[in-house]
Formats: structure tokens, sequence, C-alpha cells
């Protein structure tokens, strides 16, 4: 059921089967399979992450390509509170390992925040990450492009993109590489750094070898109407007109909460094995957080990975259940 | 496009990047990336496929819980066809390597069949696995029920099961261990042999301990109406009453055309690495034919990893795409 602020009491003294931190597409999935495996779990989620923000999920089997993340968001909740799952509007602020047990402290309501403790048995970190965007004066500005013509991944979108005049928006030198992933898709690439890197001689020569067009000088604003970026403005007044873009300035990765713990990292992210299990063996973790591509799909099957794998522990160490009524002498 | 027996001789000469044989969940998840990434592929579904048969589709995150498995792969094949994507309905007969190259013949037609060749540069394999039913006289009661209340995965429909009366239908004694996980979900388990094997005294005592009947008298047919089983009726008159069923009775694997491969098999199973790719450079295996657990949402992330992988080796052979007009001396 939803919890809240009113309702979120009664569940403090149970124990969760797992804890499923972001109610992305890999959080959902995961308390999707949780529950009809017959585990108790509880979804939080902060609002707003990465999927939230997609206005066309392209490349999902079984959805039509216009479907916005949104949907899908909504159809898994619901999905998921039709099966008895609990599910609360929070932020995980810290997880503290008791040895069996994970107690969950939950930033609950904007104002007069409450903190929960609630408690699981496992955890799937399911947080995700977020692109960083452009930081402009005027933020509705980026707003009304991100997830439209102004793309934030090129495996999603560089379909999208194909053979269109495209800015390439970056904030270090070593995201410049995108751009000779991205020349498969169009030649058409302008790379802005907003002046916000220093680019070295190799680079620039790299650049003018593949005719990509340098610009340094900072952004005043995107151009464009209804959602269809059609350009940028300099802060020189200078503009350059564009079809479309790719912001690759990385992300924020939400795993503060993750810190405390004795787990594998490769950067950012998090180390698993084929079942999404971290190197803490009551942990999992899910979709963008963890080692390899981000895909809505690959986010949906680690929710049933790590569900199946900590269903699988738990089932073996249950005690078996027999048909007490064919059994000769029938135990309770 | 759609290709048949009318139009396919235009495809004859061309070399696709990637042909996939099998149109399920795993396949067409393949061949939208593929198209989505500007390859060129052809995806071959010999029809009638394990996800084909399925009722309802309860645990892929995305779809109401009351999806029929029919509604994604109409809405897959569309997407894909969408894209431009080839689509040949027919049976994958034999593939060849032909060094850098594979010479895929297919049946096309069930009646006055031809078998033309297909080439292309990688093979992935989502042709899948199909389960073994009850073999009783009138097939069409068999076919009644399956999918429906008489299920063939634990994982996908434990829940459905759940403390209900169930029948186990086996052929072999090594099957009826499957009771010893189903009893996670219900403990009213009976379980079905109809003589197909022997069972030992020590898997007879461990039913026995359980409370779990056993029944080896061959099944006559299955009792119900609406495509809702409620029990069997035996070869010598009796009947059981029961409220739901499962059948583990093992798969055929649709793997005859890849035999000729030099592949790593695990059982009937292709070993693959994490991006899918078999031990053969040029071969994936997706979803059910590969190891790892059966369940739609794995094959569709199998897909999309395939089909990655696939992208980046040729991205990566390519020559790179300049943007000819900025170039000091433009090359063609």
């Amino acid at each position: 059921m939803k919890l809240s602020k009113k309702n979120l009491e009664q569940r403090l003294d149970h124990v969760y089967d797992a804890i499923v931190v972001g109610g992305g597409a890999g959080g959902l999935s995961a308390g999707i399979y949780l529950q009809r495996y017959r585990l108790s779990s509880l979804v939080v989620e902060k609002g707003r992450g990465r999927s939230f923000w997609m206005q066309d999920l392209r490349n999902y089997l079984g959805l039509p390509p216009d479907t916005p993340g949104r949907t899908l968001l909504q159809q898994g909740q619901q999905h998921y509170l039709s099966l008895n799952g609990d599910y609360l509007m929070g932020f995980v602020e810290e997880v503290r390992d008791e040895g069996e047990i994970f107690a969950v402290k939950i930033k609950v309501g904007k104002q007069e925040s409450i903190y929960p403790v609630f408690r699981a048995r496992y955890l799937i970190a399911a947080s995700g990450i977020i692109d960083y965007l452009p930081q402009l004066e005027d933020m509705q500005n980026v707003y009304d492009y991100a997830g439209y013509n102004l793309h934030v991944c090129l495996i999603c979108d560089g379909y999208e993109m194909a053979d269109k005049k495209c800015g390439l928006f970056v904030n270090s030198e070593s995201a410049i590489n995108t751009a000779f992933v991205l020349n498969w898709f169009t030649p058409y690439i302008t790379v802005f750094t907003q002046g916000l890197c220093e680019v070295g001689a190799e680079m620039r020569q790299k650049l003018q070898d593949h005719g990509f067009p340098l610009v340094e000088t900072p952004i005043q604003k995107f151009l464009g109407h209804d959602h269809e970026m059609t350009g940028v403005e300099l802060t020189d007044g200078s503009t350059v007109e564009l079809e479309t873009g790719l912001v690759a300035m990385g992300s924020h990765y939400y795993n503060e909460y993750l810190k405390g713990l004795d787990l594998e990292w490769q950067g950012s992210n998090l180390v698993t094995d084929s079942m999404c299990r971290t190197s803490h063996p009551r942990v999992f973790a899910v979709g963008d957080l963890k080692v390899g591509i981000n895909q809505v799909s690959v986010a949906v099957a680690d929710g049933t990975l790590a569900a199946t794998a900590i269903w699988r522990e738990i089932r073996r160490a249950a005690s078996p259940r027999r048909w007490e009524e064919h059994l000769a002498n029938p135990k309770s």
C-alpha cells in the first residue's frame, strides 16, 4: 500500500524481506518480482528520476516508441501496488548494517520532514543517476528542450540525431571524445565547452581533422520553440544553428546512502555479479548505479535477477511446507 | 519490410549486419536496437514460440499484468518494422560459417517450400525453447488449459498457484524435485508421472514426508471448462480434483541449426559472456537459449546487449565520418 506520514507508523515494527531504494524501471521491476515471490518489500522513491524526464521511450519492447517514461513508471507503480507492495515517497538518507538486518533512515516530506527508520534483510540499490545539464541563468530554458531534442543518452537517441546538425555539450576534455562515437550517427557536430575546461592541442587537432567546430564561448540560451531546440545564442551575441543536441556532462550518482557500507566500486558504479549482487552478500544493485549500460531494458532485467536471487536464498533457508493432512503424523 | 516468397529475391545479394533467428521477446528487442544503431538486420520468425502461448504476461514492467504474450509480440513486430527492419516468416534450417559471413538457409512456406540463403556478418540466436506438454490422445484438451491455469513456468506463475491444489506433471524422477520449490507457493501438491518414469524409494519417501501424493496412472484427460482446469481423469476412471497445475516435463530447444558451429554448451543452453556473446566471436545468444533464467525481461535486455556489442564492433572498425565542408582538404 501507499505509505505516507499518516500511516507509516504501522510498518516501523515490520522487517521487510527487501527495501528497494528507487522506484524507477529497475526498482519497480524488482518490487513486482519480490511481491510475486511472496516476499515483503518496500519501494522508496524520491521522485523525478532519469526515466521521469524521458519524453519518448523509443527502444523498450512492448511499448509504442512514443511512450513517455512517466507512463512506464505509472503503470509499474500501479502494478506493484496491485501486488500489495509498500510504496513510500521519500529520500533514503542512511543505511546501517546491523548484521542480519539493515536499518534504513528515510526523509519523508520536504516540509516538516520526519525521519522514520525501516528495516529489511536485503537492500536493492536502484536509485540511479541524473544527468548534469548546462547551467544557464534561466534553467527553464534548458528544461524546455532537455529530454525532447536535446538528448542525454547516445545509445537511446543516436538514431534520432542521425545526419542532423548536432551540438555536443561537454564540461571536460575527455567528454569531447563522445564526438567520435556520435559521428557514427551524424558528422555534423559542433562541440560546445562553454569554457568549462581546457582543450589541449592534440584534441583540437583531432576535432579539426574531423571537421567538427569547437565553440568555447559560454551559452547565453538555447533557441527554439515548442520543445524543439533550433540552436544556441552565445554570450557574445552570436548564434549557432542546430537541429538536435547531446549533453555529455556526466551524471550525479544517487549513492550517498551506500557510502557507509563495504562495497566494491568501479568509479561511481557498483560492481555486481551476474545476479546483480554487490560485494556485500545482502546488497544488490540494479540499473544505472551498477557497472553496465544504462538502458531501461537492462534495469528491468536487473530487477528480475536481484529479486530472484533474494527469493532463492530466503526460500532455501525456509522450512519446507508440507501438506499436513496427508502426513502420517501431522506436525504443526 | 516484411519479406515473403514474393519479394525476398531482392535481399539475396544483400549482406546484413545481423540475422536474428527468432522473433520472440529477445529477437525483437535485438532487432529494434540493431535498427536504431543504423545497422541492417533480418528477423526470422517461425511462429508460435513460447511467448505466443502466454495468456497473461504478469511480470513485465510497463504492461498491465493481463497483457497476452501475443500483444507484446505484435507491438514489437510493428516497432521493428517501423524502423525499416526486415522480417521473414520462416524456419532456419542451416547456418554455414563462411569465415567473415554466415550463410543462413531458411525454409519459407509450409507448402511448396523454398529454401533461400541469406547472408550476414553476425548471427543472433534467439530461437528459444518450447515446453513439452502431457501427450494425450486429444491434444486440444491440453491446449484448452496450457498457458491458462495449467502453467509451465514456476518463476512466472508461482504467485498464481499460491495455496491452491496443484498438479505437478513430470516425465522424469529428477523433475519431481520441482515439488520442493513449488511448495514455497503451495503445499497442496499432487505429483503425476503418468508412469513415464521409475520413482525410486528415496524419492517416494521424500514425497511422503512432505505429504505430496504420487499418482503414476496415466491421465485420460484434463477436466474443466472455459480454459479453467479443475482436475484430471485417469485412465482407470478415477478423478483428482485440482485448482491449478504446473507442467515440468522439460523443453525442446530450437538449436538444431547451430550444431554445425563450434560453440560452448552447458547442457542444451549456450554459454555466453556478459554481452550475450557465445564462444564464437560473431554468434550471440539471447533469451531462453542461453544459460540463465527464462524470463521475458531478461530476453529483452539480452537483445539490447547483443545488439550493442555488435554495433560497437562494427562502429570501431568503420572509417570515421567527417564534416567534409569544414575540412581544409575535403576527402571523399
